[in-house]
């Protein structure tokens, strides 16, 4: 049986495990759902900066220091800017720009994001199935206590997340629609996994497109996420902060009060003991992905647990 | 007396004698009126090559190698292209990649290539100003006996200039309009120069803007051309081989007689021995500028001769 699984991710945490899923997994088997509430216009380029990540990731390009960016790429267009005494405060380095400029050329000729995206990881040699959450632009807008409402990279690179943050908003979200290839991936899933990605910043975008949690919860399959919050810390990233700052107690079953409505399955970490939950299945595993062969021993320990689920999963 | 200069330039040569000027004379002194028929869309970024090389050299950064492109400047979006299976012939480098990201967000906001090239030239610390011939986009088109027409990047670069040209064309002439900086310019110069750029390729552009001519030579005052042929042969480039090809004699006289209609004087070079002409003034000179100091000395020379001319030139 090719079991089909559907991915939602926001950046680096998420990108991990969906590239544990493309090692394990055949062509046609994975489709992978990416948040680009964090996409922006820089310098006139469209930044899509989590679908950059999981395809650098998928293709083997991804700096394993950062998670982010290339591998070895380099500055030059940077240093170009700051001799114009441009305030380079974003990291937009020379061989990312590349990926940039095609995708802004695609997207001014009028082609979609899903497709300019097909594109882009077909040229790269990514033989799984990436999708953009919408083809509709949708900005996460993070208001803080300390300077109002920001666009999400000053919130997130040039702030450092350092702000507190009272509430976010998706400008752009009401005219967003499922694309037909995100739809007909949902429809045929046969497991759907929330990446261990900042459920705030990077899955709450892709749940807030308008049709795509109805047809997530229309799935009687598995619905799983992964947790981004080890012992009551983020893995990378604000998560942790995050929630205190909305309300959240730091902690993994927090995870599981907010997906409550999509999920019926939860992948928690070893290093918090044992956990339950009276309405979502549970497990425990080592959910830390600290090399490429971790990041497949844990896909593959996943839909082994979901596989060996009663028919009838909880929730479902 | 502050004398008042304009310059009309294309590329590497006529940017070196705009250097030479910009060595030698005061802020307000100096115009360098630039070809912009060389300009193109290339992955969506707005390549003004002339106007760089112009920017590049009177600001220091330029490559002294090649004479266009910045010193020191690496490939690495050319590196992340080619990554993506692109056919990279033209050479778009990083610090030049950040001119045109400047420019061409400039022009996507509005504002026009005068006000952009302003923008851009002050902050590199170029005191002196630089103009493109106009704000419209002209784009000189090449009908080649080998390939049919051409644009021009693709003749010069992908080409490397070897096709046979049969006749040029500039797409958009009769839409563009002499910008109020450049008239003014022109109104108020009291020297007129042609740098030695390609004629063709280069002036010809610069001359064919509705009211440039026509402003040009009702001005009162030397009009001057520097050869761009010594001995028959282009320093750089294919102005040799293009007159030619478009019939003309290859020597110097030759381009006296395409000027015939707008200049009153021309300095070739000494190369070439004793040249006269019955309709305009000439002198000799040393015209090769292999070095910045050689630059300001021809300046020098062509300023003090036209400055000793009879008070009505020939020609005016």
């Amino acid at each position: 049986m090719a079991l089909k699984v559907v991915c939602l991710v926001g950046g680096v945490g998420g990108a991990k495990l969906a590239h544990g899923l493309a090692q394990i997994l055949e062509p046609g088997q994975l489709t992978v759902i990416v948040n680009t509430g964090d996409d922006f216009w820089h310098y006139g380029l469209r930044v899509c900066t989590d679908l950059d990540t999981v395809m650098y990731t998928l293709s083997g390009l991804a700096n394993p220091a950062t998670g982010w960016g290339i591998e070895g790429d380099t500055d030059g267009v940077l240093q170009g800017l700051r001799r114009y005494g441009e305030d380079t405060w974003f990291g937009i380095h020379d061989r990312d720009i590349a990926t940039h400029l095609l995708r802004t050329q695609g997207l001014r000729e009028g082609r979609r994001l899903t497709e300019v995206t097909r594109d882009l990881t077909t040229r790269l040699g990514i033989a799984h199935t990436i999708l953009p959450m919408t083809d509709a632009p949708v900005a996460t807008m993070v208001d803080t206590v300390e300077y109002g409402e920001l666009e999400f990279q000053e919130y997130f690179v040039k702030y450092r997340w350092e702000p507190t943050v009272k509430v976010l908003r998706l400008q752009g979200i009401d005219a967003a629609a499922l694309s037909a290839e995100a739809a007909a991936a949902i429809a045929g899933a046969d497991v759907i996994l929330f990446g261990p990605s900042n459920p705030w910043l990077s899955i709450m975008p892709i749940l807030s497109v308008p049709g795509l949690h109805d047809a997530l919860v229309a799935r009687p399959v598995p619905r799983v996420a992964v947790t981004p919050i080890i012992q009551g810390a983020a893995v990378k990233g604000p998560a942790s902060k995050l929630m205190a700052e909305l309300g959240y107690k730091q902690a993994a079953l927090s995870i599981v009060q907010y997906y409550q409505r999509v999920i019926n399955g939860f992948v928690y970490d070893l290093r918090d003991g044992a956990l339950s939950s009276e309405t979502v299945h549970m497990v425990g595993m080592d959910t830390l992905m600290q090399s490429d062969g971790d990041r497949a021993v844990l896909a593959r320990r996943v839909l082994d647990w979901v596989i060996s689920w009663d028919p009838s999963p909880a929730g479902t």
